[in-house]
């Protein structure tokens, strides 16, 4: 399956979540197991046999391809949450919306000191997000293997705010 | 690994959500990647050459297992959300929770008329959700071919509520 007919998969909801953005729903790539499994092994194909010891997923659809990712890499799974999600003990790591802020969290012994952690979301668009996630595996002294998406808004520059990290995306989008 | 071994990979969270209850917590199992590799093992198990065309998930816990359960299963995953997550037209089903209610909802194309589905969920407590998610697939004319989950708190009586299908659980708990 090639680049294009995996985009054609991917359906394009106008004016959501407000007007004047073309949302890239992936709800429509993910009930096609083809294009499922062409997308996960994609990304199989770039992380097996690394030295990766945990995948952590972003909620909400990032936990769908970590999930799925870390049964094909054979890995742990960690989830990083909205506030007031996880259970017990949490640190917290705060980023930009375009107005106001949001946070993450993940559990403070969800990554062990020297592991070595890829993220993985479906999405990158301006990156905060990702960014933040970094800083919890960072903060709780394990490594940032890498960055792993399905798709990358390009035009949003998320790669300028993820710099020092190795960032993989499936499918890339130029423009809206 | 034995399901006493499993067991012990859950973490249990006392007084959370609020006092009284105890929260099994299940991040702790899925960081661990033989515990998680067995609990996929069996779903698999389970589930391997039966006919089933979908996996619908329920958000957020449910999104990590049915995933990856998609992937082992080589099927199409269909997200089942909180109101307002879900870009494109949706339906919705309201349930009870302990105080009021709450709803979920799944894309009015998720499933195609004919199709078998199997819902994934971490936990069975009161079966609430997953009955409501299970009229969702009927809504939509597809067929559950079952109900699978990793914990069942038997205590609380879910499969009463979820009588009509096939349930299947990987580990239960017969008391708080």
């Amino acid at each position: 399956m090639s680049f294009d007919s995996l985009k054609k998969k991917i359906r394009d909801v106008r004016d959501y979540p407000k007007p004047g953005i073309v949302f890239r729903d992936i709800t429509t790539l993910l009930k096609d197991r083809g294009a499922f499994r062409e997308v996960l092994n994609i990304l199989v194909e770039r992380y097996r046999d690394r030295p990766i010891d945990l995948i952590a997923g972003i909620e909400a659809r990032g936990f769908i391809f970590g999930g799925a990712l870390a049964s094909d890499l054979n890995v742990g799974f960690v989830p990083m949450r909205k506030p007031g999600k996880l259970p017990a003990p949490t640190m917290t790591e705060t980023y930009a919306l375009e107005y106001g802020e949001d946070k993450i969290q993940m559990h403070v012994d969800a990554v062990a000191p020297g592991q070595k952690v890829l993220l993985i979301d479906d999405l990158i668009a301006t990156g905060g997000t990702l960014a933040a996630a970094a800083r919890l595996v960072e903060k709780a002294k394990g490594e940032v293997f890498g960055i792993g998406c399905v798709i990358e808004l390009a035009f949003l520059n998320g790669r300028e705010k993820l710099k020092p990290y190795d960032v993989f995306s499936v499918l890339t989008y130029d423009s809206e």
